[in-house]
């Protein structure tokens, strides 16, 4: 089942402790005492990763991963989460996730030897440039308004992105834009003089090393080399992409609420209020089962989800579906739990000193990326409504 | 896995197909005609189910059954429940599941003969009596008021019991009494002068032959033989008991959901109003939507808790604790799921021309019968706070 | 403010104590030993709530009613509502309440003389015909297939209604039906030739007299004086009927809401459990607190729009937004209170020897008559959207 | 009714004008250019609040307030909080509001010369310290341990506070202690040696200008002029504090609901996806639709509430009920209010470009601060428990 000796629960342990002892002071650091979260910081908690043996759970073993499947990334994933910056240590955070799978499925070995070994690695971070201000694509890809032409000598790309993750500092980007023979994805590298990465946007999340940028395409050149895959083929890429990227992001998240949950638990055990330790109040004691039902349901359709892609295929129907109906789940979930740890927290709550706080302000934007709850349940209810015509 | 040479996935098919061919005419005219459900109809229906080979899900190989384990059984029991007499036809329905369970684990060969075996094959009903009207044991066991007094030649057993579901027309009784080394648990035939069934009581809940009758215990008499198990082990088996019967529970009315949301669908793709298919509007796909991703969760956690059941033992702390947060979250998700389908049935979701008015009715008792969601909430919350202490 | 020299307070306890002594017994018949409600006790009802000074609280003064503003009704309706039966009592109970409004607004004398006048009374009950089996109209009016043609002497109609409110024993039927010159609102006399009146539609609800029925026009002849105000104008009616409609619906469901909150506050009041009163455990009292908060903002919202009514009429767009939003929330609040009352009582709250397993069933259908959620959704929405365009 | 010979309508309009005009370009430069801020510009705002005449809504007009009764507040203050930053410019934010309201209740004239006139009228602003670090006072005001002892020139305070609203640039705090008499509030200057404030503790929310601070008194000397009112009356002054103090809370943020309602109608009205109008798709307008509802339903109990404070007076038990209620009704409506703008905004709303993003994280602790949710629900059921008994 997995690339290594180990069992998919034994590596999450190792995972947990590892996270424990060298990702959890770090995290500290950076929301109560500010320390930037930069490149270096994230090579040099990869590195400590990769000591530990726990590093690329998402990365195949030829490029130094873990070579999991999907089963066992759930509860590798999962201990990682824990901290909001253990999914970078471990490489298998957003853009990064996603890309390292859509790379491994769809480039030429020559892309995978350019872009994907050293991705796989953690010796650079990549982007995703896929919506656009509108007019232009954003929950609704038909929308598309960045267009490549093709030349002579390659293509030239034009067009506006914005929520571009990760653009700030990435080595390449990934970008898709419609092509005469349909939407295709792009391989372009950060310093190519057609490519601008605008301002960060200001969004909730600060979790994301080098952030959701504006990316500005203006002639940007490129060679028939630089086509991920095939031409045309953006959106069957896209879909692709798409339910493991919404599965790593679910067990990520889950993680957090794990986290959190823990948090508010010892908090409560150790407060006094109205007589009683706050542990012992019946109305918190149901936020706390609460929590619980979320958390394990959550991690059971997580793991259903992965069995299905595991025996199906990431880009069946199959697999499609059953991650939309978990992505909307899980984000939902998770946010509860957050928010009801912080309710347990009281007014330290919403104080920062309490890493629930943070928690709660990142988490917002999951209901959100990698598409909307109302989107997701939009397609989840067309696909029931069809197989009962 | 299985007693059978079918696959699970086979034999919930089978099943579906049973249910759908034989089961489902004869719960509308239940339903809709008010044709009574009896045993005559129960033996009828059950007949057609071993002719079927469906019957007897949770009955041992050697006394008719198929000798599932429990996750072949999460198959086989949501595809019985998607009707309302659905269980009852292959056997596995409340109180029997549990009684069947219970006396396989606890009863001795004896009791085995006398008990189980008629039973298991479904030619006879038993009943369990444990609730207690107040000031006796209702959810919680330590107030229970029903003696048994040791005498030359036995036991004598005194006192009211209630809910006592299945006791009109049952051949057997397991209650439960206070003797001096503890609770312990009796088996009494329905005949014997001892025991008397009250009146039923006019639950909400019609779909259980034999009702929820009152039942006092004045001076009855039993022998020795009559002891299930051992003296004093009344608290252990109702554990044993309890999550295999909530799991079972949770089963059947799942699949009493998937039913609902199919209906549903069909009603609303084939209406239209203000210039649409009902099934064209967003809000009631939003409420498809819902149902799916409730009935999706609800599926996994089953399926989960069937997995920890199998592994470690119903019995186990990790089962215990798997099956509350489970039966807590389904019975909820299909009470949910109910109310969706009844008002995407607009005026005639309220109308009993439609099953789902009745389903919406028959199933509010879920999530009281085998431990109200505040309790079990309560017991969910003070695990996970000592696990955190 | 009102006909009467009592402020509304002093009219709302009096009712109180008009239902309590002379309502509340009776309803318990009907509920927990099945004496069936019918007209000859409710004239009975009816006439002790005249010696009590109660009687009318919707009806003009010359009618004999109380002739109150909406306002002063919200206080008086509340406490009838307490009981099932109650608002039969006072007659203010669907679909009298809503007709009486109708024909005070849009009646001819002689129609007010012939038809007002007994039923605001409570002489006779009468009965309103909207609703069509598909592909007739539900909640879409526009789909109106029943058909009134001029002739001679008057007109002739015939189509299907169903959901036809109170038509068992009523003395008239207001029907709505497509005239050339549109919708048009017919008095009939339930015993012209040309109305039948089938069966009762078996919903969840019983507490109206003369229930749900199926009713067919075949050839139905009326005068031209059958016309009620005039010709066309059935759309306009309707929406002057809907609002107060909608909120006299509330003020009665509201009682309800009350009433089951007295009785699951001193049900947990007399209980014992796991060492402590019920009322001491937090997740009760989470439930009773939720209840009053349901509670005061349903009542809070029905004052408010009923001095919208008093201020700007029944048919202002104010009013109307206003009643769609307090519809929409009360019923869902009553919904839920309904249900926490159930969950308190424990087992017992599924056992219609308590009222709260009846109110809950009763209640299912309000969220879906005199305008699904949804569909009020959608209109409230359409409001704001245009509001801010 | 008011101070004034406007109605509160005319008020409100004028307010809205006002803000909408002055006070929203502000809002804009402070959360999406990040310009502090700081006293000098709220300085700035209140000259022109008085300028436009709805400066000082909670004031008395003897201070240069409005002198307006609370339900003439409610309509003021809504319009006021549909910026962030509006209740500053009028003056009526927290924690100027309640002590406002408190010494106009309770202090001395000489006190009311002091302190309140500067206030009241913008000179100033002031504090309040109540909640304490563990183990003492949070929630729970019994666990206060803060000391006021008597000495023979007066008192001096000791003890540690936390969460001290407004304590950074303050002119004065009111410091609640315990004493032999029971726990008093102290009147204290900023500049008093044995006052110290500390960091700004980092909450969610940044609107409060002069934070959220803790603060030591150290060997504090204060005369006995500084006993606010009387000794031992701490309690009951928190007391009478605390119902206005909820109330204005409540409609402060229910106008930051009502303008997010508007942010987002705007913005769903002017997009497109999926081949319409965001604003016509149906999952869209029943987020429109809820938050409609949960506004509505809010301000119905704000002025309910208001309605029970001006004839029973705030330190009533009906007030502190009703304002209880409100109080956990509004907060978390407005919560979710917010929450659903930000869906309906998309990726955008998570990106503080957009005024939803900031609202939603600034909201966050007032389903905490003044009372979280869960002990208001417990107080609520405590009053309606003992009223059944």
């Amino acid at each position: 089942m997995t690339g290594t000796t180990h069992s998919p629960q034994e590596l999450a342990e190792r995972t947990l402790e590892f996270v424990r002892e060298h990702v959890y002071p770090v995290e500290r650091e950076i929301i109560v005492d500010g320390r930037p979260m930069d490149d270096a910081l994230r090579l040099e908690l990869q590195k400590k990763a990769k000591a530990a043996g726990v590093f690329g759970p998402l990365s195949p073993v030829e490029h130094g991963g873990l070579g999991l499947d999907t089963r066992a990334q759930a509860f590798v994933l999962e201990a990682a989460g824990t901290s909001l910056i253990g999914p970078l240590a471990l490489n298998c955070w957003a853009p990064d996730d996603g890309n390292i799978h859509l790379l491994a499925h769809a480039a030429t070995p020559e892309q995978k030897r350019r872009y994907l070994a050293p991705l796989a690695s953690g010796e650079v971070r990549s982007s995703i440039a896929m919506t656009e201000p509108a007019p232009g694509a954003g929950s609704d890809p038909s929308m598309l308004r960045t267009v490549a032409e093709e030349t002579d000598s390659g293509w030239v790309i034009n067009g506006e992105k914005h929520f571009t993750t990760g653009a700030d500092g990435a080595a390449f980007t990934i970008v898709v834009a419609a092509t005469a023979d349909g939407p295709t994805m792009f391989l372009v590298d950060q310093d190519n003089p057609g490519l601008r990465v605008g301002r960060r946007m200001p969004t909730l999340d600060h979790s994301v090393p080098g952030g959701h940028c504006a990316v500005t395409f203006a002639d940007c050149h490129v060679g028939d080399d630089a086509v991920l895959g095939a031409v045309g083929k953006g959106m069957e890429y896209a879909s692709v992409r798409l339910a493991p990227s919404r599965l790593t992001f679910c067990m990520n998240w889950l993680g957090l609420a794990v986290r959190a949950q823990e948090l508010a638990a010892r908090h409560i055990n150790g407060r006094q209020a109205f007589g009683a330790r706050i542990a012992d109040h019946g109305m918190a004691q149901a936020h706390i089962a609460d929590n619980e039902i979320d958390i394990t349901a959550a991690r059971a359709l997580i793991h259903g989800t992965a069995a299905i892609i595991d025996a199906e295929g990431a880009a069946s129907s199959a697999a499609r579906h059953s991650a939309s109906v978990t992505k909307t789940f899980v984000s939902e979930a998770v946010w509860r739990v957050l928010d009801r740890a912080v309710q347990l927290h009281g007014g330290l709550g919403v104080c920062e000193d309490h890493l629930v706080a943070r928690f709660l302000v990142e988490a917002r934007a999951f209901r959100i990326y990698e598409g909307p709850s109302e989107v997701l349940r939009w397609s989840i209810a067309r696909r029931v409504l069809r197989a009962h015509q």
